[in-house]
Parts: structure tokens; sequence; C-alpha cells
């Protein structure tokens, strides 16, 4: 970086090569999962603990920056006080590992909370079928905590283009009017599988009624249905409890 | 109501003695279950099911009137076609069935999605320890999608005078350093419940570890904690299918 002739980073767009963390938390996850993605820190003047994350930035070789002006441009209103700029990266799961795949998930904050929800249950494969909201969007990379650097993820066309490269496990489909209720006492036990949860609004589309097993999660009739971030805890929770024992 | 005297209903205050459901779902979901606490109803002119929403209100007594005006006043820029405005209550817990206890929670989107979550899995009785979130802010009644109305809500002022009311629940407290890990294979199985959860970025204080049993979920060191939306899913989820067994 060269005085004053530093580049300015710009408010998040779906098309840049970069993005940024949002907060103290989710910077050091990124500096610390993927420290060669890592571009450079913003810091604001006020921040207390600044010491530790200029220690991390210099043994990584990342450059920080104190900078409220440019905290205050990208932080979109938020109480926030480190800024974590990152070049954006794709990947491939690993196709031996169990996984989820999201159909069209249309609420960033949803996405994140799934993506932190999927890795403290030791799921660290997911796969996302478009349309589907930008995994590299700020509000997706803040909801998450950070977890987003600790996964592999992937965009896919379809279903089909899915499987066709994640072909061992067994695929279970949360749906409404799955076939299976998912209880405590009978929940499935494979080795391998791969959850599939729907949009938020309209779920899975009843193709996916034929794809592997069709579960539900058993619900008292007073609601029309369970929030999609819940269904995703409970059925990750159940699969990965019912490996481990 | 008389003509052009019609009284203007203003944006939401807690003070107020009044809140409104913000959708056509949840102000179906308010009328059916409270329908002696429905002031009135407003419809967008462009809501394409207004007949049947006219005829609900019909049968059940409660004015309905067509106002743009209105709705754009208490939407908050959120795509509403249906309002409905109802009168706050109080009310007494069930002291007989299993309860879910929020201490000082602070995010109204997750109040909603807990309250849904609870009324999903049959538990009807919720205390929250204040300070915490006002129930009736119209952001909590939209993301309970109307759950709200299906179940008994008190506040405290301590776990102590909730405790005093409440006293043949067996408690357990979600704590990250909870002492019983809570897996499928050994879940407790109490007739009668009460599962506590802390405020969102704080947790529950270590003086809960003595009240009643404390568990936690067991989750991978690669998260900082499990969302508290999703604890409430999953622990919800358990002990009602525990005792369903």
């Amino acid at each position: 970086m060269e005085g004053k002739n530093r580049e300015q980073v710009k408010p998040y767009r779906k098309s840049a090569d970069y993005s940024y963390t949002l907060g103290a938390f989710p910077t050091i996850e990124l500096i610390k999962s993927k420290t060669a993605k890592v571009r450079e820190v913003f810091v604001h003047s006020t921040f207390t603990d600044a010491e530790n994350l200029a220690g991390l930035c210099r043994e990584n070789g990342i450059p920080l920056r104190i900078s409220d002006k440019q905290i205050a441009r990208l932080s979109d209103k938020e109480n926030v006080f480190v800024i974590g700029v990152f070049e954006k990266y794709e990947q491939e799961l690993d196709t031996a590992k169990s996984q989820i795949v999201l159909v069209n998930p249309s609420n960033m904050g949803n996405l994140g909370t799934i993506l932190r929800t999927a890795v403290g249950f030791g799921i660290y494969d997911i796969a996302l079928i478009s349309p589907a909201v930008d995994v590299f969007n700020p509000k997706v990379v803040r909801s998450s905590m950070g977890a987003l650097f600790r996964l592999r993820h992937k965009y896919f066309d379809n279903f089909k283009a899915y499987r066709a490269q994640n072909k061992e496990q067994e695929v279970f489909t949360f749906m409404l009017n799955g076939k299976k209720p998912l209880t405590v006492a009978d929940c499935p036990k494979p080795e391998l599988f791969t959850l599939v949860f729907g949009n938020e609004a309209t779920g899975l589309d009843d193709m996916y009624l034929d794809v592997g097993t069709s579960v539900i999660i058993p619900q008292s009739p007073d609601v029309d249905s369970l929030n999609l971030t819940i269904a995703v805890g409970i059925g990750t929770y159940l699969f990965t409890q019912a490996r481990a024992k």
C-alpha cells in the first residue's frame, strides 16, 4: 500500500471479485481459515482490542489500516469496528462427506444461520441450487459468524447436476408432504447422507418426493410450517447425532 | 364506525393499548384465535383474496375497511395488503403444562421465530424474564406468523418470580457450560418440563447452573455457539419427542 494512493474499497456488489466481513469475530475467523484470501483489514479508531488484531495481521502479512471513513462507507449504518476485505473464491465439495443441499434459498440472514448451524454439527459441504442468494454478500457472511470460511460451498444449476458429482450419499428430502416422520426413536442412521431443504416460502417441489427418502419433522397443525433454519437445525442435529452413536 | 369521523390508527408504540398484525396469514390467525380482541381489519384495494377475509370478518362482527392510506402508514415500507388491529391482553400461564422460559430475549425476529417453533412442537406456555423485547411489537407478531395468538405468554421480573408460580415442572437450563450433553440416545424424558434459554449474546448467567439440570447441545469447536432460535428448536423438539414416545 503506497500512502496517499491507497485504493478505496467500495460497498459490496455481487459482480465484484471481493467481499468483506463486518465485525471483529468473523474477521478473525476469516484470517484464521482463509489467510491467503485476505487483502486487508480496516479498524475503527475507537476499537478497543486493536492490538491483538494487529498482531494477528502482522503474523500473517496482512495490511491493517485505521480508517473510520472506510468503515463508515462499508458498514451500512451497523455498529461495526472491524472489516476484513477478502477475495472471493471457488471450491469443490468433498464428495466423500455428508452434505447439505439448499434449493433456492432466498433470505440472506437465514443462509448465514444455516451455514453456522451446519458447521456447528460438523457438516462442511454445502451445495446451493440456483437461483440462490449470494453466499459472499456481507449480510450472509455476518449472520454465518464467519462459519462460511470453515466450509466448502458450491453452486449448481439443478439437483441433477449436484447429484452427478455427489453419488455416494443417501438422500433425504425435507418436505411438508414427506413420507417418513422424523422421530428421535426412528431416525435413519446412514454413514453418508445428503439432506435437502427447499426455499423459505415454497419448500421443495413435489419432484423431490422421488429423490431418495422424503421426510417430515412432525409438527402441530397450529402452525403452517417450521421456519427453514429450524428445520435445518433439527435435521442436521438428528442425522449427525445418529451417526455419532 | 361513523363515516368521516373514523379514528386513524397510529404506528406502533409500546405504550399503546393496541397493536396490529402485518399480512393476511397472521391476521387470519388473529381473527380465529383472539376474535374478541380484534378492533378492525384494514385491506389494501389491490388485495386479491378480499372476499374470504370479508366473510370471516362479517361472521365475527369485525369491521373491515379498505384503506391504502392506513396500510401505507402502518406497514413500514414492507409489502403488506392486510392489517388487523387488536387490543393487547394479559394472560396467566397454565401451571400444569410444560413451558419455555426466555431470559432477556433482545431480538424481535428471533422471539417471533421461537414462538412459532414452540407452538409447532406443542408448547403453549411461554414466560419472558424482563428486560425482554415487547411480544406485541408488530415485528414479533409477524415473525411468529400469528403463533403468538395460539399461546399464553407472561412477563416476570426474574426467574424466582416465575418459579414461585410454576413449581411442578422439572427445569432444564441450556448453557454452553451445561453439565449434561443433550443427545438423542440419552435425552431426559420428564412428563412436565420447563426449558430455560438465555439472551442471544450473553446466554444464561452461571447462577442458572444451580437451577435444575444444566444441559448443552453438543457442537463443534468450529463455531462459538449455536444461534438461539436453533437451540430452542432442537431442545423443544427433543423434549416433546421424548415425551411422545
